[in-house]
């Protein structure tokens, strides 16, 4: 028999990110022995239903116990109080890995709590839906996405290429970086994208109510775009925002810079630099789709998906 | 043999939204003779290639000339200039009616061209998608999707009628109101919406060189949402900033300010703020389905339309 990648692997927290790591964990038999602990014991009892561990437990202690890889997949903020349970039951050579979407906090968290015999090798898989829980997970949600590794400085470099080749083979392809570079990047291409979607759903939402309904009604003009992304988990974008600060604020600054000067542009009648504006952008989707990372399709190939309802007025 | 619904149909502009109107017609038989005119002759030709109309021509006026009704699909900013030269050449009874995406300024940029033995009816369908051109259209773009008419004060119900039911029969619902309450619903649902896709997008076109391509890789991470309708057509969007500056502008000082009282909780790290905020926005999407409006499919059904390419780094 092959020797699986990971002896025994343990994800804490089944939702969305973790469970989606065990389904590929389980389908491609990277793990010996799987072990998934939820803090939540209806989530720990949806796991056993939904069968794709090996052992579930509510007790993360538990199931970092003589585990090879730890991968701590909860809301950012709970993190820390994960590593407190978790570090001292680390055994030696082992690694603490997690799935936030912020670095540098994870890392001030966590790192207090890894004993200098295991490993702390934080990654962020840049794969994800609008949807929570272990009933949203499914094996190919990191297939072609990437994953962005970010070992401290110091970091044993066999420990990196094991986190590597954990997210390599469920899927991914794999970038390292600096926490901090991480943070500023993913501030533009996520996190202030996530706050303007919550803010202009926010906006349509405190209309007067006649107005609101008929922003439903009519949102296949552009606004249903982002309700998609507005509808994301309220606590992991709470935190997320909570302990990303300095680099949202950074990029939120420059966001407002320039809608500041379309509004200029659309209050003094200035055509040529609206026009020139928005001819500029449609480059960036264009790369976008020929790296793999969107598809081509009208409407992000929505008709294909939807099931119509009709309806008269 | 039944009477066709419009026995001369004529649509000036073969772009997106008039290619689509003129293939519903052609598969729902809606029009006993189907004209198209367009300024541009290679998209005439193009649409004589694809032969959705049993007459093309660069001559909007003979077009015109003799139908029933005429519809204007060209970009708003030169709906008056159409008005101009298919105006004096309709026939007593015809209806001017067009698909622009701001009402208030297209009737008072057409109205003054139409004669008094003729009836302008403005409608605006609520459906498109991010591609233009004869080759973007397909004839189920309205299907389930709203149309807006907008009639102005003292119009022939008859002619209100006729156009109702052409939008039904092309497969949309059909929703009449202001062309003033149209500006402001259409600010919020959609004019806004994509000045800040175009906003964001630009902001990220603006950093320096290597986090412009970073941005590209890790888009997955809610960003590309924003791409797909920033790469819509410059000239269409200009003209709508142009044509509705006043309730753009109002919408967008409510954007701004809900936006500071975010970025406000973000520097102050008020994370009940946050919370409170991000959870309210959801039961706007649920609507959206509910109504038929959106999928519910995760990522928009993405993965479905996705053609994953693999890349190893
Ligand atoms: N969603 C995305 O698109 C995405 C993408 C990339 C990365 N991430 C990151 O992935 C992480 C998880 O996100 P997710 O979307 O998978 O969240 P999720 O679906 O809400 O799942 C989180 C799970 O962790 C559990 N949990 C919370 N605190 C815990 C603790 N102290 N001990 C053990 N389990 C605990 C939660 O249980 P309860 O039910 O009791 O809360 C829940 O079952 C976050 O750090 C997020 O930043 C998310
Ligand atoms: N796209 C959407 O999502 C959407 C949705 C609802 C409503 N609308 C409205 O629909 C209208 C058309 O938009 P579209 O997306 O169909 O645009 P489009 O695909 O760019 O097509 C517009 C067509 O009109 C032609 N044209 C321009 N000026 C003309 C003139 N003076 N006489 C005759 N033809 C002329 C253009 O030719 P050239 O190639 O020479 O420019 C082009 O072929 C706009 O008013 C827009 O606001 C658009």
């Amino acid at each position: 028999m092959i020797q699986p990648l990971v002896p025994r692997l343990a994800i804490i927290g089944a939702g969305l990110i973790g469970s989606s790591l065990a389904r590929a964990a389980r389908e491609k038999h990277l793990a010996g022995t799987l072990v998934v602990a939820d803090a939540d014991p209806a989530v720990c009892e949806r796991v056993r239903q939904l069968g794709f561990a090996d052992m579930v437990t509510v007790d993360a202690a538990e199931a970092a116990e003589g585990s090879d890889i730890v991968v701590v997949a909860v809301p950012v903020g709970a993190s820390g109080k994960v590593a407190e349970v978790v570090g001292p039951r680390l055994k030696p050579g082992a690694i603490l890995s997690d799935v936030g979407s912020v670095k540098g906090f994870v890392v001030e968290a966590m790192a207090p709590h890894v004993p200098a015999h295991a490993h702390l090798i934080p990654a962020h898989p840049v794969a994800g839906t609008e949807f929570s829980g272990p009933d949203a997970g499914f094996a190919t949600l990191f297939e072609n996405r990437w994953c962005i590794v970010t070992p401290p400085e110091g970091a044993a470099p066999e420990a990196v290429a094991r986190i590597v080749a954990l997210w390599r083979a469920a899927g991914a392809n794999v970038e390292t970086m600096s926490a901090q570079h991480h943070d500023l990047v993913l501030a533009i291409t996520s996190h202030v994208p996530h706050l303007i979607a919550y803010n202009i759903v926010g906006t349509a939402a405190h209309l007067e109510e006649t107005l609101t309904s008929e922003v439903i009604k009519f949102s296949a003009g552009g606004f249903r775009d982002f309700t998609r992304i507005a509808s994301s988990d309220p606590t992991m974008w709470r935190d997320v925002f909570l302990t990303n600060r300095e680099a949202v604020l950074e990029m939120l600054g420059r966001f407002t810079e320039d809608l500041t000067a379309l509004q200029r542009a659309i209050r003094y009648g200035d055509g040529d630099a609206l026009f020139e504006h928005f001819a500029r952008t449609r480059a960036i989707r264009r790369s976008i789709i020929e790296q793999g990372q969107e598809t081509a399709a009208p409407d992000f190939g929505r008709r294909a998906a939807e099931k119509p309802k009709h309806e008269d007025s």
